[in-house]
């Protein structure tokens, strides 16, 4: 009995000497991340230097460039483009009016969805078709759909505490409204933007077409008052679109991968990443290069505390989070084929704002290691971490069993900004973005030292 | 042993229902808070139609009025203004500049401390010792600081999570320096700007003199920057400060007082308050008209959903919380000279952002009792309840034992904004105001369900 309390009594003061040291050099990578710039600066280029970053653009390669150049700059063992073929499309305009009977016409905010196809030069023409969803639409039956141009307006709820649950509610109308309204024959989708406030911004996003693909826009959620408002009274009930996007063939695009070597475990991988791409229409500050950006300074806090991983840390910028969502499977594929076993992958593609939790999906067993870590991580933010979905990017990865987390921040921000010009580097906060940093790079070092699940 | 078992079993589903009841009700009033729009237009209005508006301003009379008129029209059972006398100070200009070696001048951002006194309309002009604090000032002695201009440049530390720490770690410089650096007998004073990042905004503050006053300035953090940098490379020593402030005559002011009637218990009394002055240089938009719009909106979300407060819910705007603090010591005065019980003070003064938490000052039992609130109103980001300081306003109840709270919210982005002209209207996240408001009125809906502490 006196030695099952001696040897509890040891247990117990290694447990707490082992959390004690943890949690100072989390204080270390607090105060690492909070007193260096170089995440806030690389934000500040790949926002004002390479916006508008989709899979395909010059400021696709522009920023990868950029990130990699950074990568060997910081003493990384290892930076390299992992390469893949992609399909592409470009977005060079898009215009909606609607048509006022009596001839003048009213301008709607509004940017093409990706990749909807091009319209005839000279536009597509046709009376519109108000919906709150897909069910009104199906319901309606082909013969008032055909030849007419659908109008998805349901609003993006406010009364969801987390705006992704919001944005999770509406989404479908741009997502999979294009391609059924196409295939009850309707000549062009016109989707209100996934925003709960009220403003001028278009949001794009992308949407699947099966077969048949028509023109799909997103209108301000301004813009769709007032279509919704000027169709309910009259003033007019014919909208013309024209849309100038192009296919292109296709191209060799890339990941970029950076890696800290591990000194035990070299051979197995814990992943940090976010997505490289941004819509053409927006600077993608917070959506995602606060993420890149954020993942690239893990390895730069590990390489200046000197903290000597086990195993190998990699940054990934994934390419083509947004369009095709190419990156994220051509990576898995690529670690696949070289049988790497990745112990851990964390993304970060939820916004730059104050942290507060991570996402994990991951068995049960794997998931309690990960959530005992959330008292270290509370002095910066980090209030919960729960089992759920995690990353685009990294959910190709769960095929081959690794566990998956996401970072999560105060979401209230996000969708007034999420795939528009509005995503521009004056809404990050130097502070948040580095706390952010932090909440990383501090899992990732806890998780660093576990020898297995 | 049965009964037992049956009156736990009884307990328990007693307590389970009140709880799943309240936790509807919680969830009304955000349902209620996010689709409503009153507080954020209100706030709108005191920061476009009534900036500036320290006390004894006609911008503060303004600002009173008009959320007397909001009260009225919500339909409280009594709304009044509660007079008190108050000593005034105006500034109506204040420019600095270092003259540079050859006749040029550098002019640096600034704004007048409260409440410094006017300089001679020439201004004065002297030679510059920078200090990093009052330890070294006072080391310095009085020769070397007779005669000169005291320059207090310690920056506000990135490393404390908490920005307030930070805060408070480096403000002693602006509340206690002029004072101290006066009795050494310098002839002004200049403090660097409380914020951490390094922007153009002069961010004022007030300040405590004993007998003897001198002019008093905040620089900008980039002007202190360029101020340090400058000095030390002997491009210019003297420093021209031109304050043109005035002490007024005591005036009559107020605190604005609006009430919904309790049903049980009416002549107890739960405060719910924020401070409508703001200084002179800006909108007061997170300090504190987001507070002041979010206290009223309390009583409008209360009558709107019929909630029968047991207590009487007061909304109180006090006046004055920047530069004397004299509105809530009219308060406390007022309120015990009626002989009145307040049950319990809430103060909202930390800014409009996301939720985070509320600090308490009361008896361990009576904490307790609020901590336990803490898993209803997580859901609207309430992940803590902690002892600690409150609000400045409400802070004179305590000699009447009155159990007292604080709202806390993200502090990232407070002291960007905190007393600057950057404190505008843009700042304000509709969504993070409304979550505010929730957890404001969830809290105080809780507490009224309390017979007795």
């Amino acid at each position: 009995m006196k030695i099952i309390l001696l040897l509890t009594a040891i247990l117990l003061s290694v447990i707490s000497f082992s959390q004690e040291s943890d949690s100072l050099i989390l204080r270390q990578i607090f105060e690492n991340a909070i007193t260096n710039q170089d995440a806030y600066k690389n934000l500040e280029y790949l926002c004002t230097e390479a916006p508008g970053r989709l899979v395909g653009s010059p400021e696709s390669l522009k920023a990868l460039e950029y990130m990699k150049q950074y990568a060997e700059s910081i003493g990384c063992d290892t930076v390299y483009m992992q390469e893949y073929v992609s399909k592409a499309w470009r977005c060079d305009s898009t215009v909606v009016y609607l048509m006022l009977t009596g001839g003048l016409a009213v301008k709607l905010d509004a940017d093409a969805i990706g990749p909807s196809p091009a319209t005839p030069e000279h536009g597509v023409s046709a009376s519109v078709v108000e919906v709150m969803g897909l069910d009104e639409l199906q319901a309606m039956g082909e013969d008032r759909i055909r030849g007419k141009i659908v109008f998805f307006n349901r609003p993006m709820k406010q009364t969801f505490v987390n705006t992704f649950q919001a944005y999770g509610n509406a989404a479908d109308q741009r997502y999979r409204g294009p391609g059924v309204a196409a295939s009850m024959g309707a000549v062009a989708v016109i989707v209100r933007s996934l925003t709960a406030g009220i403003d001028n911004f278009p949001h794009t996003g992308s949407t699947r077409f099966d077969s048949l693909r028509i023109p799909a826009v997103a209108v301000s959620t301004m813009a769709a008052e007032t279509l919704s408002a000027m169709l309910k009274n009259g003033m007019g009930e014919e909208v013309l679109i024209r849309v100038d996007v192009q296919d292109l063939e296709p191209i060799s695009t890339y990941n970029l991968i950076a890696e800290i070597r591990g000194t035990e475990k070299p051979e197995e991988i814990i992943v940090v990443g976010g997505h490289i791409d941004a819509w053409f229409n927006s600077p993608g500050a917070h959506d995602d290069g606060g993420g890149c950006v954020q993942s690239m300074d893990v390895l730069r806090v590990f390489k200046e505390l000197g903290i000597r991983n086990k195993h190998t840390i990699r940054a990934v910028m994934f390419m083509d989070e947004e369009l095709y969502q190419g990156g994220g499977k051509a990576y898995a594929d690529y670690t696949h084929a070289r049988g790497e076993r990745t112990f851990f992958a964390l993304e970060a593609d939820a916004g730059a704002f104050t942290p507060e939790g991570f996402m994990v999906d991951a068995p049960d067993s794997v998931y309690r290691q990960v959530a005992a870590f959330r008292k270290l991580l509370a002095p910066y933010g980090i209030h919960y971490i729960r089992k759920g979905g995690t990353g685009v990017d990294i959910a190709p990865l769960k095929a081959f069993h690794v566990p998956l987390s996401g970072f999560r921040t105060d979401s209230q921000r996000y969708f007034d900004l999420h795939h528009s010009a509005n995503d521009t580097f004056d809404k990050i906060n130097f502070r948040e973005l580095e706390l952010g940093i932090t909440c990383m790079a501090g899992l990732i070092f806890l998780i660093d030292q576990k020898e297995e699940w």
